[in-house]
């Protein structure tokens, strides 16, 4: 069982309101940083102030690195130099990186003063790479060995550099030029006789990313081979840092939710949902929205071009939502399986051919049975069996239509380089309209044999 | 870089055909398990079995976890029993529970009675766990220390007992009742030096999981305290197992997914795209549709119900799936923040009235606009400009009620123990169609004052 916290926020506000911090600080050593920070969240910042004071060094980096962005601005300005020293030089590299790269940027100069020469290049260095690249990701704190040690000289080596590192249970092992020629496990080194060399201990049979690789796929890889860690390579193919398997569980839950948002027409926040600023969210939706409304001009145009048609038989109307909400459910469904099985690297724009045929069997299949449905269906509302026929058989057709183009688009979308996430929802319904609509009134045109 | 593999699987093919087995066998082991997974997939099941004589008994048992349950299960069919016996023998327990779960029930006595004693004990203890839950995704291959030990003492039981475990890393210490009393880190043994106490390394200061937990529940707790394993404790508080990060990374993208399933209404396949049986996810697909195509008969009788109003202002059907489409897309974009915030635990129960309050401001703010951009909108349609009025009155009403409806349905389904994520894509938009519909006609009734 998760701990459950003995204290709430109010009760430590109001601890240090009565300035009760000896107490305050023995409760916040016995818990740990992603408690303490749930915590504090809802305090406010002078209070927030107060805690890091309470912390020991290390439990206060922690704790600032899981700050929201705002957060750790608002608290940057308020301590003093030698506390922001303090906690900058204790955080990981990584998770310095993602703080300056969320800051203001002349913020992020004054603090890369305050660090030591060699952080501040380390700093300049990873700033240096893209947004979301494993380069950014990555913590140049590793264990590098040579092959010619010995499995006992290299668990002293270990011991004795091993206190900053990311990971201490795998070892890179470099040549003279720093290229990355094999990884050795603690696991092994320990389990094999001290006098083994790591030359005949390390795997030769190993994969690496590169510093201009993306997040995503760098999750795809570490997920793919089941990994604790994967070094990262440069230009000139020297092991400059690694990737540790918990920041790519961070990357997943990003790349999941981005996803989500897109498909539902949020151009992509990437802040929580509070810490979204009201109005940067409000534009952000507003923003898909009015594109989307603005394309629904196209179902006007075509509900207008047919109104001789609705102005003879009205209840044809009464059907309009039915349709294009089942050609929308039905697109949704297949862009979803096809966008999903395209983040997930199960299916792959190979298998194009293979999905077109299963789609066009499955549009049928689908076809039939919602068209019989929905003739039923129109019967019950209207007694006119070719009102009936009319849905019935434009159903049938647009429930094909619907999930072809449901499967295909996504695949085009990832052959153009644009991600496929942005196909399904708002923007495949609205297309769908369109076409549903053109099916149904041409359909009816013929059985009601009507002319403008 | 990812390897790029040297063969392909038709290459692979061709080689078992001239019975180029001594080449195959040395290439297959110069490769990883999860490449040799993907090399002998397209391959038929005797060419499989062919491929799984020339692995080893550790690199045959990984890629056969790596497979497809249907190929799993057509391979065991194949197999000798002797050979049977060394992959089952040679799983981790945790895969091999996951296998057993997917096969036949008259499948699994079989194999189980292949498997020793205590592997059969311990196969039927670990099946008798919930679906989905930490029981199930668990390893009792764990360290188990004892506080009175030294650290040089603990890295000897370590390097004695290591070999089969899961991890090394991390140790377990019990007490004498096998209750979990601290974790102690190979690092902290490794740094210290040898003669201190484990009792005085360990923390005491851990999570854990309950064997009934759900797995999601156990990727949320990992995660937010960023581990690399977690233990899992029984009925009576005692140590039966570790999880560790690998498995939840499987576990993020299976809910991730499901979700987007259920999102899509498609009621979520557990199977990846292209194992699932065309008919087993027609159904599935149908099923939800079907569901949706009758719920939509509502929005039928209430367009039938205001046909005295389309019958004298034809013009008002022309904007009928803009308005369903705007209200259905904001209601979508509103309920998906919401599910995604509830799955990823960063939007809680008891945010209830503050998402209210910030929703009904986000409604109001996107109604204005929405219904601005809609008049104008309507204008260009139908030079009527009461249409246009009833148009835009009617898109700022509806918005405000769609995004409020999409925001508390998720909230009030999660309060109910319903997955939330059934609440956004195509129920919420065959929900919100009749909302729409409804607040649409009563305003143009008043506005161009028919009266049936």
């Amino acid at each position: 069982m998760e701990k459950t916290l003995v204290l709430s926020s109010d009760e430590v506000k109001r601890m240090i309101d009565k300035r009760r911090f000896f107490e305050l600080k023995k409760y916040l050593s016995e818990i740990l940083p992603p408690d303490i920070m749930e915590l504090i969240d809802p305090l406010d910042i002078t209070d927030k102030v107060i805690v890091f004071r309470l912390l020991n060094k290390e439990i206060a980096a922690e704790v600032f690195s899981l700050l929201d962005h705002d957060d750790q601005e608002e608290l940057l300005k308020q301590f003093g130099e030698a506390k922001i020293r303090e906690i900058i030089g204790e955080m990981d590299p990584d998770d310095r990186t993602e703080l300056f790269d969320e800051l203001p940027e002349n913020m992020v100069k004054a603090l890369i003063k305050l660090l030591s020469p060699e952080e501040r290049a380390l700093a300049n260095r990873l700033l240096n790479y893209p947004e979301d690249s494993a380069g950014r990701l990555m913590t140049p704190e590793f264990i590098e060995l040579n092959k010619n040690m010995t499995a006992g000289e290299a668990i002293e080596t270990i011991r004795k550099t091993g206190l900053d590192k990311e990971t201490i249970y795998y070892s890179y092992v470099t040549d003279c030029n720093g290229h990355l020629i094999g990884i050795v496990s603690l696991k092994d080194l320990l389990l094999a006789s001290p006098d083994k060399k790591v030359e005949d201990l390390m795997t030769t049979n190993f994969v690496s990313v590169h510093t201009h690789d993306d997040q995503e796929e760098v999750a795809r890889v570490l997920t793919k081979y089941d990994l604790v860690a994967i070094p990262v390579v440069d230009n000139d193919n020297k092991l400059v840092g690694i990737i540790t398997v918990d920041d790519v569980v961070d990357v997943i839950h990003e790349e999941a939710t981005e996803d989500f948002h897109k498909m539902a027409g949020i151009e992509a926040p990437d802040e929580p949902y509070f810490s979204t600023k009201f109005f940067i969210l409000g534009r952000k939706r507003a923003l898909w929205l009015i594109v989307l409304l603005v394309t629904s001009y196209l179902s006007s145009i075509v509900l207008k071009h047919y109104s001789y048609i609705l102005q003879v038989v009205v209840p044809l109307a009464f059907f309009i939502p039915m349709l294009t909400g089942t050609c929308g459910n039905t697109g949704m469904q297949s862009a979803t399986l096809i966008i999903r099985g395209l983040a997930t690297g199960e299916i792959e724009l190979r298998d194009f051919l293979r999905i077109i045929f299963r789609e066009i069997l499955m549009g049928a299949f689908l076809g039939v049975i919602l068209g019989l449905f929905s003739f039923v269906r129109a019967r019950f509302v209207d007694t006119d069996p070719f009102i009936g026929i009319s849905v019935g058989v434009a159903v049938f057709v647009s429930v094909i239509v619907a999930n072809m183009i449901g499967s295909v688009l996504p695949m085009i979308l990832k052959k153009l380089k644009i991600d496929p996430a942005i196909s399904a929802g708002p923007f495949i319904s609205t297309l769908l309209d369109v076409t549903t609509l053109l099916i149904y009134f041409s359909i009816a045109e013929v059985i009601f044999n009507v002319r403008a």
